[in-house]
């Protein structure tokens, strides 16, 4: 098997876009990644425009440049500019959705054990006040999630909505997620799709997918900046009339004292307050769509292979990514070193990367019996001598 | 009366500090106002680092300068860092602070016709979702609130919430925020000022408003940035248990796969993710401090004095304001002229002003018999002479 650059892709201009890269092994794309220039340069020239006309000038001089983002959203999920609304997070936006669906007592929300921290938290929330239950699906031996057992719990309890995470904050597994939409459409259920750790390293394709809402992140393998993310909600729940049960004044229109009139558009889900963020994160995707997702993804299966390959062979690592398909994330554990001591180990060798701890994924980190891990999460912009270099340093340290 | 300047208050270097004052007449702070360089200064230098070292590193460099928002915050509030969460919007802490508290089908939400155009959309999406009665408080033939009517109203119907606007963002007009507040506790109903014109241009003093909840937004006279904004909770709030229904992980920590342990400080209103923003607005509200509150208002009554009383001499305009109590914002309407070519005049002469229309305000609008007006809202920034200028400028083309 071959893990050559496509023509596509120009690691050298994209590495100088990058200025970051030179300065470190950045391997945290799955926290927040390195944005490349033309994304910080859009937010400083509007960051500067604002400062000599004020923001709401500036919104009014630029509106065709921040609806560019739509256009971009779209185009990467392939679907319309009018499934997409702007949000400040995956998780803000999937506080959104969670709101707009009209939830009775006794009523399902079907989820994974490797479902994202904020969103269970929002579900057990959900659970003491308003009397949600809560059901997640086993995985296979190997880490899968069993689509059997999916199948069975949809039909038995008939959830009102099915949330699946797509990748895992805190493991390389990806998930069926097509598989998943089909049983939705299958059972009838509201199906919701966490991509923050997908969107910008795997194709999304909703028309593939078919999530009734997805919801996504600038800042990991996007490259936007921090405080942007996106959601995509389908004609079905649009013509449904799903909204937000908190209107802001971009979702709705107020048409007499005690009546209001809803956004067609996905629209309806958005906030009205932008910012330079805002233009930073059209700029990321715009970046992303040049560079094409399955180049990106091609070169990112040729880095995952070499670093997984290298570490693998190290006694005293334990990689902690299971499941038959794996993404840009790869987690291990050690007893070899302290988790201080091979984090100041690793940081003074300029190596970017997280650690995590339980709380962050209870289920999963529980099952793999350990309390923390390291997260290595390496992106397009990185080269297979950076892996290598990561692998030597590691080796060294035992 | 005199109107002057305070000695903590120098203009000069106030205005040297904001570069977009010399370029245009800017009345537009109940908009977005015009950031201070030191607002600039802190975010394209935190923005610069994250370019070099990504999202996740810089926030853990820069944990002190991002805690410095608590306490600039607390100090302009009167409370504490722990009573103070951050949110992207004075909207988005509304909307926590809404879907905090427990409502039964038929609470009754008591609020006024004054109040901001998001909130109404949200009450009345509340009404249609979840059976909630919406009230609202008459006002005085002089515009005032009628709180006579405000307490046959709690006592009658002893609405779980009394949520009042402090400045409507149509009006000049300031609420009796302080003796809603006596009501509230009288009645015991939980009570949400909505300070999102008022913060930064006016004393607010917790200890004497006595709100639950307050909501501030750092784009208007705190001069931060856009799509920032904080909430202050009461220790009653916190202590009676509230929380946002949605928590993200910054909320609450997850202990086991059905159970979380909330944050005992206002934290728990937050979400999780910030970004430069952040840094930009504890910077604003650090230099609203500096210069002092007081000194702040002081300047701004010259202000508006000369304003006011230099448009009212006007044939043909129509002041909108009403109320025993004015602020930084003066409304106008005029049958002298079309809209366009009104807004076309005072664009081309660098006047910085905003259009509002009836949907934004519709009940005020409707009583005030338009359908647009012309907001202007000047700042400590703008001098007696701007104030002038732009009476000059309406004069001559009435």
């Amino acid at each position: 098997m071959q893990f050559q650059t496509t023509p596509f892709f120009d690691i050298t201009q994209l590495r100088a876009d990058t200025p970051g890269c030179l300065d470190s092994l950045f391997m945290n794309s799955a926290g927040a990644s390195l944005m490349p220039q033309p994304v910080v340069a859009a937010m400083m020239d509007y960051l500067q425009l604002e400062t000599q006309l004020g923001g709401y000038e500036v919104e009014r001089l630029r509106l065709e440049q921040i609806g560019r983002f739509y256009d971009e959203a779209a185009r990467l999920l392939n679907t319309r500019p009018g499934n997409i609304a702007y949000a400040y997070s995956a998780t803000d936006a999937y506080f959104q959705v969670l709101s707009a669906i009209p939830f009775q007592v006794g009523d399902t929300i079907l989820t994974t054990s490797n479902d994202y921290v904020s969103n269970q938290l929002a579900f057990l929330s959900m659970q003491q006040r308003l009397g949600i239950r809560l059901l997640r699906i086993n995985d296979l031996p190997n880490g899968d999630l069993d689509l059997t057992h999916a199948e069975e719990l949809m039909r038995i309890h008939r959830p009102a909505l099915v949330a699946i995470t797509h990748i895992p904050t805190n493991s390389g597994l990806v998930l069926p997620a097509e598989e998943v939409g089909s049983l939705c459409r299958q059972y009838g259920a509201w199906y919701l799709l966490d991509a923050a750790q997908s969107v910008g390293q795997l194709p999304l394709d909703v028309t593939h997918i078919q999530p009734d809402f997805l919801v996504a992140t600038g800042r990991k393998f996007l490259r936007g900046p921090r405080n942007t993310g996106f959601l995509y909600v389908s004609d079905r729940a649009l013509e449904t009339g799903l909204a937000p049960l908190f209107l802001d004044r971009r979702a709705a229109t107020w048409t007499s004292p005690d009546s209001y009139f809803l956004q067609m558009s996905a629209r309806r889900f958005e906030p009205q307050e932008i910012s330079l963020l805002s233009v930073g994160l059209a700029e990321a995707i715009h970046y992303a769509n040049q560079i094409g997702i399955e180049a990106i993804t091609q070169q990112n299966q040729g880095l995952m292979h070499r670093l997984r390959t290298g570490l693998e062979q190290l006694d005293g690592i334990v990689l902690l990514d299971r499941g038959s398909q794996q993404s840009n994330i790869l987690t291990f554990h050690t007893t070899r070193q302290s988790l201080p001591a091979l984090e100041a180990a690793l940081r003074h060798r300029r190596v970017v990367f997280t650690v995590q701890y339980a709380s962050s994924a209870l289920i999963d980190f529980r099952r793999k019996g350990v309390d923390w891990l390291i997260r290595l999460s390496p992106h397009y912009f990185n080269t297979l001598a950076e892996m290598d270099e990561v692998v030597d340093l590691i080796t060294h340290f035992l």
